[in-house]
């Protein structure tokens, strides 16, 4: 069932928590008939006041739309809402945008085709109030003729609506590696504000100038990436021994200043090896073998 | 000696490694005589040709100029080249862009003081194509008055000058807290590229979407610093608590990936020890006190 040309075909949402409600929101902005559904009903008042219809069941939000999208806490209870419902998913499509593995993605897929239903499983990289944005970026994976066929009422979520190709745990595996590209971004921040912080200089002193540096280093990455590609590490600004020199530098200062040197410690015992494995005259994206490892 | 209002007040660069030729091009390109040295004097050749005067000797080099700067591989090259120097340093200004420590920087200062020198520490936050370029980001600490009195001069090699503090250790502290972050961010970046290339993505595919999310994140810093200035961690986007629910999520999948496990187990490991300390239910800022603990 492809959207109409005006793009209102009709939508249903199962789970309003914030995230959910953000979803179904979005879909009432842009005009979409839109059915809801949720555990606990009074979740939808508001949207219903603004002319969402309330599901007296999950079969009847799932079978009110040929689209239903779901987004609850875990994989486990998209499938406690969505296995009684049976027959009524097939020629349906559902696009699951509850936060799991790549594992339960695919196996969800599988378990959508046995009930004759298409299945696209999606990750949301934004919070709630950046749904419904030009910004608000939502990866989708699954059958691309899924995907192209309700594509314009996806980015009604979301205007940096992101396919990523045709396995279903894409999703998911992005989205596990942002999560630890935030957290270690996070991580470097936060060390750097306690370290800084000795000085007595403010956190807010230090984000302007740290914002700086860290949109200089996202530009690297794309050279970086182009060197993991092809596998070849040109030193195009500094080796790793010479980032090793300077992790010391860090390491010292991070002791001297009394403060947490874990961070420290581990990006240099990762470049340490890095040189032991021969990478000592290659750039910094030689250090992917380190990553790549198991360990 | 204060700038002239036409900002081409005579400057001296000592060392021509690719940062100090740069730095010198810089000065000549603004039309600022610019007097050069370095060891090996065959560097300098290309900056003569376009109008340089190689010095005879570092004491001739530092008494042509009001302004000195100097650019070497270590704060030990820094005191062989100027020590013997003595009493022509008086009553000149040496900033000092060699990378080293804080310690380092304020022993260096108190040197200087004691040759009636000024002094300025700076680090310099850029490549040397960044060199002269309005992005060039160039840190300074030390007296007011003296970057006051070269602020224009200096500015000539980077549009993006910033005055940090009177605290000569300040370049190197900044310094050493954005090389933390820096190799932080990279090294969540390079993990995520090798986890999403466990199925079959190109690092190129991977890093637009993930640069999203480095822009994102980067965002969120500024309420982050707010709230450790505060000391107040209202989670305004998702618990610690939440957060250590995804992180066990992006463990297992980089085991279930078999790659490395280690940046995932350290974001995990400081996580956990900020529940432990009673901040499940705040927000990720809280993991600042982790940072702040020694160990």
């Amino acid at each position: 069932m492809r959207d109409t040309s005006t793009g209102h075909s009709p939508v249903t949402v199962i789970g309003l928590g914030l995230m959910g409600r953000a979803l179904a929101e979005a879909f009432l902005a842009a005009g979409h008939p839109t059915t809801v559904w949720n555990r606990s009903a009074d979740k939808a008042d508001a949207l219903v006041a603004r002319g969402a219809v309330l599901a007296a069941s999950v079969e009847d939000a799932v079978t009110a739309s040929p689209l239903t999208v779901v987004c609850v806490s875990d994989y486990e209870a998209v499938h406690k809402l969505l296995d009684p419902v049976g027959d009524g998913l097939a020629g349906r499509t559902v696009v699951n945008l509850t936060s799991g593995t790549t594992t339960q993605a695919r196996e969800t897929a599988e378990w959508a085709a046995g009930r004759g239903a298409d299945y696209l499983d999606g990750a949301i990289m934004a919070i709630p109030v950046g749904i419904g944005t030009a910004d608000g970026l939502i990866l989708h994976s699954g059958p691309r003729a899924v995907f192209d066929a309700h594509e314009a009422t996806l980015r009604t979520l979301g205007g940096d609506t992101t396919y990523l190709g045709e396995d279903h745990g894409l999703s998911a595996l992005y989205d596990t590696a942002m999560l630890g590209l935030m957290w270690s971004l996070l991580n470097g921040f936060l060390h750097g504000a306690a370290l800084v912080g000795t000085a007595k200089v403010d956190a807010a002193a230090f984000a302007p100038i740290a914002r700086k540096l860290i949109a200089t280093v996202s530009e690297w990455t794309v050279d970086y990436s182009r060197q993991i590609d092809r596998g070849e590490y040109a030193a195009e600004d500094s080796t790793i021994r010479t980032h090793l020199g300077a992790m010391e530098h860090v390491l010292h200062e991070s002791e001297a200043a009394g403060i947490n040197t874990e961070l420290p410690r581990f990006v240099k015992a990762l470049a340490e090896r890095a040189v032991a494995a021969g990478h000592a005259e290659d750039g910094y994206a030689a250090m992917i073998g380190q990553f790549r490892a198991a360990g």
